[in-house]
């Protein structure tokens, strides 16, 4: 067949696309109505399963939406591990909600691309709104408002973050060096064995020295927690070999077992020698709107060059949303800067940092990518719909049912709470010692998991396996955290008694 | 006010969620409806405008979402540049289409996040099939295909595509030289001062040292093509200095000119000298779609390492989509993989790159960071509901659009296209020499932009000032570039009057 004639196709239509995305929401509410009867990880894990569904090529032809729909609901929902399910408590949950839906909708509907501050004036100054007015919610000092000289960014992920931090503080040490970028092979970066492994991707992606990358060792003695005076005797040794301290990361909430890393103490040990201190509050930052969970970050923040949380994973906003603030945001945009005439104003509006204070940003200078989506409309709408208070509350139900489960396990003398329950992360295990024990617990995991009843994760901490129950799904209730409990009670019951028989 | 009761927030109950979406489609179906009513450019481009409409601080309380409407159409709408307007010609256009908000509202929705194989099986696969299908599409050799060894991934932007690339070529090139981490500081990256700032960001973002890109000039007599002789020339100057060639980026479709590199003869330099060779057909790559377009990213593309092209530019696919391919992806995976405890799976069931043949990717091995959206589903949708021959139609019916506008231009005395059209972009200018006709065609192009009824940018060429006007809006038809052209003449003509009066 030939070339159809010019504009055949009208993909914007506004009847079409109501009626299509009316077909995407009835399709959705029914999913949410629904959700608690689906396996909660994928029921199917056969491994190319969905690519022998699927055709080898595109379609010549376009189809109808309802058929489109159809094939997801048989082909693609079975492959899905369903992230919205109420029973959902593995890794971190990444919630959702209508507020942040419809935010996003309108964000990807009106399709800006805010990359220049001209490109789209308001939403560049809408993300510096919700940059402050977050800021402000979870306690963080002045210094990272737009108003005291710093300001924040919407990232898509923590990785980003740190990776432009990273690069922002690489580039501020090799000036400060000043024998040329001969000064990469110097820098040292680092972390906890608790830290996230982005910390150790993201100092490789900017090209540290692999091993220049400093995991210390923490201990249950300390809640896991990375203790300054590690920190301080590894730098030291650095510097007596004459290396150079980059960047040290400090966790709030860590992804394993929920840790805190002293802030305070850390950024004390950072100052001294120069370094960039980033706090990683990505899980438990959400938890800081509550004044009751707010010290763990707000105490020594001011000592922090550059903070970061997702709204994405416990701040009913869905993916993906990322917030960074820096203290100097001259350090990001020296490193990240780009100014290529296809995107100079001719219109004399002067855009860019000089305009900060009044949120004239061109954020393109302050992250990896040029363009971006307009990520500040669905935080906003979070923020608007639901407001502080109805947030907290949110995060207190959680915490509270996590604080149940921690008390139920502690209750069944089989189990044991294996690090302090901060925040709603429970970790748990069937007690003993060995690697018997281990295996009897990865059963455990493993026969949870595969009822489809409930779906959580695991971690390793001094050689013991452990089971992690993250509570933070939009749809989670009570009942839900006591299903999981009995669930692993009877699992447990099970698989005992067939221990004793073999 | 103390907290609220547990449980008030049901942040995903069903009807909430219809009645708040079915809102916003109200809202965007009736601004599709009127956006050609609507000044291109942000009406407003008053600094801080925004900022002082909202208020300091978050609400306490939640607000309905008509509330929060009413202030987007208020507040926002005022401040934002409309690019899914039909006379948006600014920048390259990013296209939306019903079929691609469909396919981002199920993924927005379902939020799953499929950084592992087992955190949503289909995800990951349906990745694999789009990537393949758009690979066949686009005419890219087999070998990009996970059937023949390589493979794709979807990544938010070019740049990220880009800094992925450089990094697997950079360790790639560190692991042959063998003198350790020292190897960095002898690694080149190629360039011509046509190609995206992209390549410098992402080059100075790997840790190759600043001093170590090399910006090749192009002129006019090539088409502004990056010359494979010139880089040849470059390179040997940078082995007999001891330096190591490592990266060469050819360009099919700058963003300035729209010009194509000859991706066979670089790839010759490249495969020489042992470089990577991506190919970066950002915005043309879609017009591969159709046979008439494709001789220029076909031809020598099987001597690419890699190959990038963005949907979300050209492909009625919203922000963001990049599509990143490799030919062999254990590059990419062994700059880029993490593998810590808490994404194990204690489950039996392998994922990973062993089976990728199957689709069963572990994708955050694959990209900057570990969380990632289901970007497939909107592709799919895309390529489901208008099929291949719609969105070459789509295609034609723009390029159509551009040589009608390249016409009209030649038939004007007054005025001259500066470099030959290919695709949908048109660079032109009002025709004389010296600073005075660049003074003249910078007011031109100002009141054009602030007449609001089209948006163009400009480029500067061999110091010549040039208007660019990139047809490829999902609602722009031949009546909006005949008014733009018309735009043109006319405020031209009042220009010149003007001029002549002084």
């Amino acid at each position: 067949m030939g070339s159809l004639p010019v504009d055949t196709l009208q993909p914007l239509d506004p009847d079409t696309f109501a009626a299509d995305s009316s077909a995407v929401i009835d399709f959705l509410a029914g999913y949410y109505r629904d959700v608690d009867k689906y396996p909660v990880r994928a029921a199917s894990l056969e491994p190319g399963r969905l690519r022998k569904l699927l055709p080898d090529s595109a379609p010549e032809w376009g189809e109808p939406m309802d058929a489109i729909l159809d094939d997801v609901r048989r082909d693609v929902l079975p492959g899905l591990t369903h992230w919205q399910s109420p029973s959902f408590f593995a890794y971190f949950p990444m919630n959702a909600s209508s507020a942040a839906f419809a935010g996003e909708m309108l964000s990807v509907g009106l399709n800006v691309v805010p990359f220049v501050w001209v490109a789209s004036p308001a939403a560049a100054e809408l993300e510096t709104v919700v940059m402050d007015w977050m800021a402000k919610l979870i306690g963080l000092p002045d210094r990272f408002l737009f108003g005291g000289g710093g300001g924040g960014v919407l990232q898509g992920s923590t990785c980003e973050a740190v990776v432009c931090t990273l690069a922002a503080a690489r580039d501020r040490a090799m000036a400060r060096i000043g024998i040329g970028h001969e000064g990469i092979l110097k820098l040292v970066v680092y972390a906890s064995d608790q830290t996230h492994a982005t910390s150790q991707k993201g100092a490789r992606l900017v090209g540290i020295p692999p091993a220049n990358f400093r995991v210390i060792p923490t201990s249950s003695a300390d809640g896991y927690a990375l203790a300054a005076s590690s920190v301080h005797a590894e730098v030291e040794r650095d510097v007596a070999r004459g290396l150079v301290p980059l960047y040290l990361c400090a966790t709030v909430g860590t992804t394993g077992l929920g840790a805190v890393d002293p802030v305070r103490e850390l950024g004390d040990v950072a100052r001294r020698h120069g370094m960039w201190l980033h706090v990683d509050a990505a899980y438990a930052g959400a938890a800081a709107v509550c004044a009751e969970h707010r010290g763990h970050l707000a105490d020594g923040a001011e000592l922090a060059d550059s903070v970061s949380m997702n709204p994405h994973k416990w701040f009913l906003t869905n993916m993906d949303c990322c917030c960074l603030w820096v203290a100097d945001p001259t350090h990001l945009t020296a490193a990240l800067s780009t100014d290529p005439e296809y995107l100079r104003n001719v219109d004399g509006v002067a855009g860019g940092e000089k305009l900060a204070g009044d949120g004239a940003v061109d954020y393109k200078d302050w992250q990896i990518s040029l363009s971006r989506r307009f990520r500040a409309m669905k935080l906003w709408f979070v923020l608007r719909r639901y407001g502080a208070e109805g947030i907290r509350g949110y995060i207190r139900g959680h915490v509270a049912m996590a604080e149940w489960f921690e008390r139920a396990v502690g209750g069944d003398g089989r189990f044991e709470v294996v690090a302090k329950r901060r925040f709603s992360l429970v970790c748990f295990r069937l007690r003993g010692d060995g690697e018997e024990v281990d295996g009897v617990n990865r059963e455990l995991l493993a026969a949870v998991n595969g009822s489809g009843r409930a779906f959580m994760t695991h971690f390793v901490v001094e050689g013991k396996f452990v089971i992690r129950l993250a509570v933070g799904g939009a749809m989670t209730e009570m009942r839900h955290v006591r299903d999981a409990w009995e669930l692993v009670q009877r699992t447990a019951d099970q698989l005992l008694l067939e221990r004793r028989r073999r």
